[in-house]
């Protein structure tokens, strides 16, 4: 059975040739220039017995596989069912919320993998990679389909691929000037992820504006049973996050704090969303747009300074206020960006990542300048901002105020990043779905004739019934 | 459009001034008890390095943190998408479920880190925490969220945070006393978490007893879908179970002999409640509610002799008798317990929890009370039961006799516990639900008007048409 | 209400008394064994402390429990979950597909226990289990589940089991062959688990034809929920794939690679399938089928190699291919064996099971013959290959050729080993449905009415209404 209503489509949306082409060409890409540069790092490579009797090592366990490999495994849970599943709240478009996102997630690693290697794991002209390399690949990943939650239903899978060979791109040389050049501390990328993922999506999804998207209307809201799913997503962002935090910091101690710290942010961040939430509606009734994002604010707020000092109180603190900011943002200002700034941010981006990441920038150069030896001891001090080599005279207060500057570097890149790739995104060959049809996987997917859709064309008079 | 229905609530159920004036003010309250009292323990702390000098320590691979933390996130796991998902069931209220799991066991791990801190990580005034806090803190709330499945859709959010509230306390007393007043042995917290949470539930929903309950009943079942998303909730707590019992036991040997034990009892536990589900119903048909239940009860039978030398056979026969127990129960205690001792169980705890709770404690005080030097070494049979210091002299029976001990006390602190709450939890302040809305997430939540209700309309037709 | 057309069902499906007897006689003779021969390993014994001193360990954490147990879990995640929900995709065989692949996964892995145990942990007329046993015997049921798949809905429960007790001792004769008389590696299982259990399946569907299945195709289809829940399966194979080729292999080195291998083929999978699903279809619309199985061929098609120095590059090419061949054969390969080879694949487990298992089979021969002491290391390459002992004249190339047997033995047992099985499922004693009743959950599950199946009455005017 055909829904008539698709034959109307004034946009031609096939993927036949278009999305095959890309994908393929884009990865005998990765395979040559894998070949050319990527390598196993010395922990990965069959010489490490070698290397083990270099670097003195008298156990297999001082391998960082057993210090990072759970931590990997469960950031890998979140960006694939944690973000996939985020987003399948949408009646109608669950297929694309998670099937797109993990084909954007799965290119992207390959392209964050050369991205990021080039930059930090390149020696004698390969790219040495080990487990870090993989969770930062999955890290860098995430600022995609952060962006992603604001055009979602919006866009093609084309139109996700050609964003995320670019914002991937951007991310890693952004991400090689804060931590590189400013020497800044982001361990959980508030900053690197959060903010700038989330302002890059808001700058791509202000360019890629749709006047007529009221159109589609009946279709931007949730199901019951789709509001569960999207709590899958939530829950194992909620639960993970901690190892999120934790999962590049330095062994022992900054792991260890990450993980603590994370975890007492995301608790109060519950308890306030779920306040604001009732506060602000009418009757008092919690609203599941709210408990299935605000109440992840807690770890993005914290994702530069959890491997720091913060204290669990501190954490507390930090969660409460971005739990409060992130379900108010919902409430008043996901409506304003709408009307007036024309920002179309289909899941809430500004309210879960934007503002939060700011939150948690800023916590990080306040919790960075007010350090101390006396806190963190003589040689913690040092560990814990690498105040080594080149940095060995920088200052609390100095290294706070390059945190400060990573905030506006990454907001600058973000914006001139996104404008730029709203732009070409823009060009009306990527095959985009016409406004009344977003929101809608019938568009790129085969979707099942169900019971459900027969009664939907039931209650629609207007439309012909299933036969 | 508006559920008629609901406007003729007799009570009111606005959560809009209660429920926030609630977290925010007890919000405000861990902030401040955080500040004065919890830091973080020497693994944690940015000392650390100092610490493992004097320590001995060579590796950062020693810090807890990589002894812990896999399973600690599993446990993590169980308590909220586990405990969450397993109470979806209901065909109307897995909002509710997931949701107030999800608020509850937030609130619950902050209050649960300063009330167990006190008894057990206090220290020249302060709370030292570390990732065994965590898990300690989560394993308190999962006995709050065993009691949750009691009266799961009969309460509103609210008193779920007051019974969070006194449970936890209450918990940690009980705990106290079991674990360092009598020296008793209980990782998986068979006592501790199952018994007491479970029969503390009980006693709490036995207070609240709602004669008119069955007005209700049309939503106390379960639909299609509802039932595979409290599978998931099923699957989680049954394939992480091994963490759970495993996860505060001593290192090495004791953690691996845990999981053993724990993954053999499971195991059984499937076939035997597969064979009672069929063998009790006319047809033979398998009954979800018993798949979704009673296969995990093996894993609450060997919560407290899992690190003890129970042995795989032993397992076996501990998990395949709890599966029976389990099973049985549902088909046979369950009404029982309703219409003789007016206790409603939403989600049958008693066959869940309570019973194999009582095997569990059972089980472990006899396995402690037949240990011997032979079985467990010389050095090993000190360290599995701590007979060190004051218990140097302590016996395998007198040991056993101790466990026992352990049992009764749990169990009278749940019924004295419950009945108080109970009695606060039936003032009439706290907005819950009458009987006739009972288990309608549309109580608390703002619900998506999918096409599933409107056909639900459809077919009432003492209800008005959607228009 | 009772659903008419059941009643007319030509075959006794009552599984009352035989389900039951099978279930309880089985768990009884695991206990008996399991007390006669399994005991804990000397790292789970509380005898370790001692264990340590021999084997001059200093500290806990080279307890092999630290190893694997993360590994461990996602396995079993993988087994339990991922199968599990992977087959949910049918519209109404979402119980069976979760709960019977629980039953059989939890009989399977007592079973393999023991089976394993005694090829390869017995000493002294002891088996000695440890976490590393837990893994292999996960991975031994994880066939099972394959082979489930090419039969789902088909077969009654003791069917299962029936094929679970053959399969299980096939598997470890064919396993001990592999791997201790050709001296094979196959840490990830692409011969053992893959081809071993796709032909198998393939083999038994083959046997239990049958010819009147289009009388229930009304039912082999999804509903737009039931693909999403198939979704949860296949991104925790798919994210979760890393830990199942590294479980089992070396300490350090092997493990690392492992991970690096399959995170890198998967994501390569992702693409190629996505590419191929649309240039297949006319419209070049997405297919659910080929996301929820083509994307995870590029696990199976490392299963081999992944632990030797396949390179990142190597992997991209296997895990583009692998999905390649996949997809096309969803699209060609599937209609064609049901067609002209009366081979019925319920899940299509030959496109992503057997022909990616042989894919595996021959990257992981040639992979061996390809090594050199110069990419390994002298030491690695020993360790690799495990050419020590009888071993230490073994070349490359000859063992490059053992592998290939490998694949000739796994195919030649998977037939004779299927044929058999399938014969005996073919006996009339074991209550499987009428071919109009497959992939109905009906037949053996109480299956709760809810407003979905009334709809399903409402359209089809030939049953009677729901009152």
């Amino acid at each position: 059975m055909e829904r008539p209503r698709h034959q109307s489509m004034a946009k031609n949306t096939s993927m036949r040739w278009r999305l095959p082409l890309v994908c393929l060409l884009w990865e005998v890409a990765m395979i040559v220039l894998f070949g050319v540069f990527v390598r196993f790092g010395a922990e990965a490579d069959a010489h490490w017995e070698e290397e083990k009797r270099e670097m003195n090592l008298t156990s297999d366990i001082e391998n960082d596989f057993y210090f990072r490999y759970p931590s990997f495994q469960d950031v890998h849970v979140m960006i694939f069912v944690g973000f996939g599943f985020l987003m399948t709240f949408l009646k109608r478009y669950g297929f694309g919320a998670v099937g797109f996102n993990f084909l954007l997630a799965a290119f992207g690693i390959q392209w964050a993998l050369l991205m990021q290697g080039w930059f930090h794991s390149f020696k004698d002209g390969k790219i040495l990679i080990g487990v870090e390399n993989l969770i930062n690949a999955d890290f860098c990943v995430g600022s995609v389909c952060i962006a992603f939650g604001a055009i979602l239903g919006k866009t093609s899978p084309i139109q996700l691929l050609v964003m995320t060979l670019f914002q991937v791109t951007l991310f890693s040389v952004n991400e090689y000037i804060l931590l590189n050049l400013l020497h800044v501390k982001d361990a959980g990328g508030s900053m690197t992820i959060h903010t700038f993922g989330a302002y890059f999506g808001l700058t791509v999804t202000r360019i890629l504006y749709r006047p007529n998207l009221e159109q589609s209307k009946d279709k931007q809201g949730s199901v019951y049973h789709s509001d569960l799913f999207a709590m899958i997503g939530t829950l194992y962002l909620w639960m993970y996050w901690p190892s999120f935090n934790s999962a590049i910091s330095e062994h022992g101690d900054a792991q260890h704090r990450s993980a603590i710290n994370t975890y007492c942010s995301l608790a109060a961040c519950v308890l306030t969303t779920m306040a604001f939430s009732s506060m602000l509606q009418k009757k008092g009734k919690l609203d599941m747009v709210h408990i299935q994002n605000a109440t992840l604010a807690g770890g993005v707020a914290v994702g530069t300074s959890a491997e720091m000092m913060l204290t669990p109180y501190g954490s507390l603190i930090v969660g409460s206020i971005s739990g409060i900011v992130s379900t108010v943002g919902y409430v008043y200002f996901t409506p304003f960006l709408e009307s007036r700034l024309h920002i179309q941010d289909t899941c809430g981006i500004h309210n879960l990542h934007a503002m939060p990441g700011l939150i948690g920038g800023i916590v990080g150069a306040i919790t960075a300048a007010a350090a101390t030896e006396d806190v963190y001891g003589k040689e913690g001090f040092i560990k814990a901002f690498d105040f080594t080599g080149a940095y060995q005279t920088r200052t609390p207060s100095i290294q706070g105020g390059f945190q400060a500057a990573g905030i506006v570097v990454s907001l600058l890149m973000a914006f001139a990043g996104g404008a730029i790739v709203g732009g070409i995104l823009k060009l009306p060959i990527w095959g985009d779905a016409a406004a009344e049809n977003c929101f809608e996987d019938d568009v790129y997917w085969e979707v099942p004739e169900d019971e459900e859709s027969d009664v939907y064309h039931m209650h629609n008079p207007d439309k012909p019934a299933s036969p």
